[in-house]
């Protein structure tokens, strides 16, 4: 009976770097030819890191990929792993136009063996919604490519082509396909692990094929990839997963499309949601700060949970010899800031240190004369020019640690609270960074180790201190109701009436839209975060920055 | 013989704005009518405003313009002018979904005719290139549509739809239209017009049709629609263009497809590129300002062209009374930089005020132990907290004076010189800022007046001014050579050996394009402004923050 063993080959690659991604991927063949495999799968562009976005606009860039692989192939013969089959994504330069089209790439997968390409898939379905643009960066494939290997029929596809119908998925049945192989750049969102699951499970069994899907893993600007490939049989059985959020090579001996073991034992439930976010924006903040060749981060430290939290998460990215924390009080500062963001930081073990603000906001203050609005803004912009100071002189990468529901309405100060180049809570909802403070500590005490973020932080009511007493209260709803009429405005896409339809207060949920739309200039100005819902802010969501309010939200 | 006067409305609509948009369109055809017109031709999407982005998602607002379409057309019944045809351009809801597309909406044309919608016809070609994303946000339609209007026969085609092979152009000869209408959001760029008459010419003469051309007139966000309308006979002759950068109603008699005339004579050729680029700046600022209800601007006035240059822009767009210049000396200010700054307000007759940064910088200097490039970056901070203070006690939009050579290379200060809501020469290349601040003298000269930008500011080297006797070129190539490697660059999207191959010494190219590769964070977080080239930094050209920038760039 034939039998093939594949090693699903989950990897980390960074956009650009096609010497380092391919190195990594010789090592992932090498270790996959050392525990007997003759079949290695990577993600979607693996060879170039994902998404490259206008890259693939660069016609010096996509000829660069394309020898690249054409060397790899020669390695991997001259090496000895020249009988292994490889399948691996990447850009290529199309070789004919195609009407409606501007583009000048495809987003390929090819199949080397005997120190050639054998056979090159272009990817049909391009996916042109949320963060992709991939209808402007790609002209589509058309037809499925399949070969054979000891007996068994495999067949190439590409990430969103098993999400729609019709294309080279039709062409299944008719190529005989025993496996497909599919290569994936699918970004992680809260509860996505699911879908493609029940997805995977529903091709297969619909076309009587086994699937081995890979996906690729890392943190790329606003996206994280979350690994968790998948194998599963034709009767569409899972059979074996990937881990999550780390690089990952796992075998498979498949004998017939129903007879597919795994060569190990997997986990084959996944961690709670809480669990899953907080991997998500750990590895989206490590992958930012290392693929940039930051030394460290710096955020200021206001004993409020969202800098507890981005700080704890800081901590878990990259260790707490690299997290710099500042607190920075102002007169309105309370003494239980002061303590809270103290205790923050010895909780964690971050390098703490602690700037008055005050002589500063006082010299602006008496010469320009602000009061009101302009004074608070003063005292945020005052702790952007310390943090930036210090990043300017240590290499600092600074964290701005505003959550999803103040940029939402805008509660923030544009070049105050703002600054930063990585917003590592930005697609965080405030009542799920409470969740996620509240589970963090949870988990730190089940491993026994001392919750990183301060109790305190947790329980007192929010407040920007940059007036007497204040609260977000004061200018905001209730959190748990604000959350609830975003989530209607930003993700569902509603109108005011529709809104106001839920059961939500009209006058609420005016001017709740109103703060929304007016915020668009400030958050088109906003550092990039990790995506983890249906909707983030950022390219996930273009709207234009001028525009009737009113009337576009009706 | 058959005669219709048809009216070429061009307007000036706001992004969901349909109440305002349709009054502008009800008074336009009032206004068309008293001129004896019969039918009147509007722009893309003039019910809405254009482009709508990802309000193309918001199925409410969808509703809302076609229901805002039928009280158009009933209104125009209801008040004498239904028997005038009007055909303008419109967001839908798609009527079913088509594969590889998430779109709900549609980009569609109506004849309205008797107090009715007559026919709809929905755009087939979608741009989704540049800053355009038509393919994620509609749906593409199928089938020319064409009425019959005293004999003649029209058919709509909208935009993109001329400027692409196939779909509904081709159904132009056996559908016997005689006059194309064609509706049109096209932004301006420099040299465009040409492309757009030469194209209509070309369309004219191979289907034997006469061509009518609205574009929309207007700034939107970082575009700027230039108007310039025209018609073209079928013969492919030019017989009349509407006002370029203004609101306009123009009149034409078509007694057959080769017989039309213009009821009022217009200027049938163009000024030359700068003053286009001058007229096109200014629109851009002053829609900016006015669609968003600024009452003024401020900026800082360096004694620098730049800055000189934007005070001119914004008195030109708003008028002195709405333009705040500030002046904002350092220890490193020259002499000459002060006086340049007060002479280019006096010239210009804004609000000019004189506010020291130095006790400031002396404050955080001492007390963060700052140095080098974080106490440069400092000085540019000051200034910065100076305008968004002045702009938050006044509501002023700050704008930013950054030029597209910096912007380039990352040589401003993030937070600092970069901060505001609007950048008036962000796609300006530093090289065509002294084209253009020279045009605009000698414009003034020619007409009588005081030419606005001082003298000085144009001859003396550039300089930051940010530690003793520095100038730009200490730190970059010469302007003319950095503007001609970041063409090669950014405008032709070539790689390092490429560049190299044009004679360009090849360690200053690696040393331009490591630089802009690096700026790319902080131009992600900089303000919107007019784009007038081929690829403006923005939408235009989407790259990643994180890559290997060696290996992406070869």
């Amino acid at each position: 009976m034939p039998k093939v063993r594949l090693a699903l080959a989950q990897t980390n690659p960074l956009v650009g770097d096609i010497e380092a991604n391919l190195d990594g991927a010789f090592a992932a063949v090498r270790a996959a030819e050392k525990s007997g495999a003759e079949l290695v799968l990577f993600g979607e562009m693996a060879l170039s890191g994902y998404p490259i976005e206008d890259l693939a606009a660069r016609e010096s860039f996509l000829i660069s990929a394309e020898q690249a692989l054409e060397d790899f192939a020669k390695r991997l013969e001259s090496e000895g792993l020249g009988h292994i089959a490889v399948v691996i994504g990447h850009p290529a330069l199309a070789k004919k136009q195609v009407a409606r089209s501007w583009a000048i790439a495809q987003n390929c997968a090819s199949v080397i063996r005997g120190g050639k390409v054998i056979g090159k898939y272009a990817k049909h379905h391009l996916p042109n919604y949320s963060v992709f643009d991939e209808y402007r960066n790609f002209v589509p494939g058309q037809d499925l490519f399949t070969f054979e290997l000891q007996g068994l029929n495999f067949s190439t596809l590409i990430c969103e082509d098993i999400w729609q119908n019709g294309g080279p998925v039709a062409q299944l049945k008719s190529s005989n396909t025993d496996i497909v192989l599919v290569l994936n750049g699918s970004p992680f969102e809260v509860d996505k692990d699911d879908k493609r699951l029940s997805l995977v499970q529903e091709l297969a069994k619909s076309n009587q094929v086994a699937v081995a899907y890979v996906n690729l893993v890392g943190g790329q600007d606003d996206l994280v990839f979350d690994g968790d490939s998948i194998l599963v049989d034709s009767s569409g059985k899972l059979v074996g997963r990937s881990k999550q959020f780390v690089e990952d090579l796992k075998l498979y001996d498949i004998a017939s499309k129903q007879e597919i073991y795994a060569v190990a034992e997997s986990a084959m439930t996944k961690p709670n949601d809480l669990e899953q976010i907080w991997g998500a924006l750990v590895l989206g903040l490590r992958d930012y700060v290392e693929k940039n060749n930051f030394p460290s981060v710096i955020l200021g430290l206001s004993g409020g949970i969202d800098s507890a939290v981005c700080a704890s998460l800081a901590t878990d990215a990259i260790g707490a010899k690299r997290v710099f924390g500042v607190a920075m009080p102002s007169k309105y500062s309370s003494e239980h800031s002061i303590a809270d963001a103290a205790d923050s930081a010895a909780r964690i073990g971050l390098s703490f240190s602690t700037q008055s603000i005050e002589s500063f906001v006082t010299a602006f203050e008496t010469e320009l004369q602000l009061s009101g609005l302009a004074l608070e803004n003063l005292q945020a912009r005052m702790r952007a020019v310390i943090l930036m100071g210090l990043s300017n002189s240590a290499g600092h990468l600074v964290l701005t640690t505003g959550n999803k529901s103040e940029l939402a309405v805008g509660y923030s100060t544009i070049y105050g609270d703002s600054v930063g180049g990585f917003a590592p809570i930005k697609d965080i909802e405030k009542t799920l960074v409470w969740k996620l403070a509240k589970w963090r500590n949870e988990f730190a005490t089940l491993n026994g180790q001392t919750p990183p973020i301060p109790e305190n932080s947790i329980s007192k009511p929010p407040s920007a201190e940059l007036r007497p007493d204040q609260l977000d209260q004061d200018s905001l709803p209730e959190y748990e109701l604000l959350d609830g009429i975003l989530d209607a405005y930003v993700e569902q896409n509603l109108g005011r009436a529709q809104i106001v339809a839920l059961g939500f207060d009209a006058a609420v949920v005016n001017r709740i839209i109103d703060l929304v739309d007016r915020a668009e200039w400030k958050r088109r100005q906003g550092a990039i975060g990790p995506k983890i819902t249906g909707t983030a802010f950022g390219r996930d969501r273009r709207l234009p920055i001028t525009k009737n309010s009113k009337q576009s939200s009706n």
